[in-house]
């Protein structure tokens, strides 16, 4: 199994990926130069004051998309900016039939050089195929994510709840291995379950920590597998841990909290 | 209910919907003028060609954030040459948590200026409110694709099938009136359960005819609704059915043809 995670895992002794959601309306309140772009000036101090802690990085191409044109410049600055040896996951959350989904996959894989991607298998196989063929990056379904919503399509009177569907899709679909899941740290019963039907090799990306409320100790336990399996998300609770001119020291405190946080022996000694 | 498809429906007389798919790999091969961006000259082609038979255009974002910004700005450009009578469905099939999803709504619907959104309600409610708080535009979730894998994940062991709980859920949060669904026309049986579910008057876009084989005339039985109510897509077989410097003159014609056989009248007389 190729797990692009494990390197970096092992080498920064961290699960920690950190979510670049670099939202233009917290940005405004941040002493920022004026010359640069303000995404790429943030992300550029946040990378700088936190690459030392994290196995990967993030962006949620919403932040980046909704500023248009300008905002994949900014997309396109921000992957120059982290080192390469730390792997992006291009969090684009796409799911689309295959002719468009071969573009999304060219687009995030080649164009802006992705090491994973999060997809949205609800359309099945065919959209989620031209990701899988990029045998050396990650695709990461989405199977039961974080947020309250996360329920509606779960359970609908049937014995078998769409998360283990995904789960036992992902299984099938995974002869490149390269495909993970995404599976929210607010559910460890439900990450348990999908940890021990997928394997300890699959890569299972958490978010749910950090803003969200989630138990790091329970999710860690629940979801920990090999080296690279287990890489749990935290976005605002870092990125915005403060909001004046020291918010880069505060967020490089915050990530070295949170991985120390994750690593199990620290759970002993807490 | 708010249906801003209905008049133009009405005015032109048609159900069509012609999704601009403008993908660049087609493009290359056909006389567009060089001066100007590829993306941007076909469009204005094809929409001048066109615009006389359809009830509503359909760009999917897909083709244009693979270009990264060159993309968004033929895509920006691309809604000023749309008459204003005539509604735009930004296809961007997104589905996301709270935060993100609102930054997605605000991109598509106030900076782009669409009428209608597709949105996947994989991720529940939560991601799918932000878009329903304008009231005055369109978001049609997808509820059973036409693409061969829709059916991984809508029949896993349950007396409810993933669809039937989507249209439910449409429904239920159709509060502001202005939910829609997504239906493949390769499904006519389920698309007239789900018309029975949702009642005549919700907006259901039908993808699957044209490129994609469908029965249209089943599909116009099972979906159809009040004015506006059902909207039919066709992309790559009206796009590209010519492929020389008549490319606009053929697109006209089969968009001609499509919209006549939409009408109730022409299946009896067909």
């Amino acid at each position: 199994m190729m797990n692009p995670f494990a390197d970096r895992a092992r080498a920064a002794d961290s699960l920690l990926c950190v979510g670049l959601d670099s939202d233009m309306e917290q940005l405004a309140k941040l002493p920022l130069p004026p010359e640069d772009d303000p995404q790429v000036a943030f992300n550029r101090a946040i990378v700088e004051a936190t690459a030392d802690y994290v196995c990967a990085y993030k962006p949620n191409l919403a932040f980046y998309e909704s500023r248009g044109a300008a905002g994949w410049r900014a997309l396109t600055e921000t992957m120059r900016l982290i080192p390469p040896e730390i792997p992006v996951i291009a969090d684009a959350k796409r799911g689309d039939i295959g002719n468009t989904a071969r573009h999304y996959a060219q687009a995030l894989f080649e164009d802006l050089g992705a090491s994973a991607v999060t997809v949205n298998p609800l359309l099945g196989h065919d959209s989620v195929r031209p990701f899988l063929e990029y045998a050396d990056r990650v695709t990461f379904l989405l199977c039961h994510t974080s947020n309250p919503g996360a329920a509606d399509f779960q359970l609908h009177g049937g014995a078998t709840p769409l998360y283990r569907r995904i789960a036992e899709k992902a299984v099938e679909w995974n002869t490149n291995g390269n495909v993970g899941l995404v599976v929210g740290a607010t559910y460890p019963d439900r990450l348990a379950e999908i940890r021990t039907l997928v394997g300890p090799r699959m890569p299972i990306l958490c978010p749910g920590i950090g803003a969200q409320a989630g138990d790091v100790d329970a999710m860690r336990q629940a979801g920990d597998g090999d080296a690279g399996a287990l890489i749990v998300n935290a976005s605002r609770s870092i990125l915005f841990a403060g909001s004046d001119a020291a918010f880069a020291n505060a967020a490089r405190a915050e990530a070295a909290r949170l991985a120390h946080l994750l690593r199990p022996a620290s759970s002993s000694m807490a």
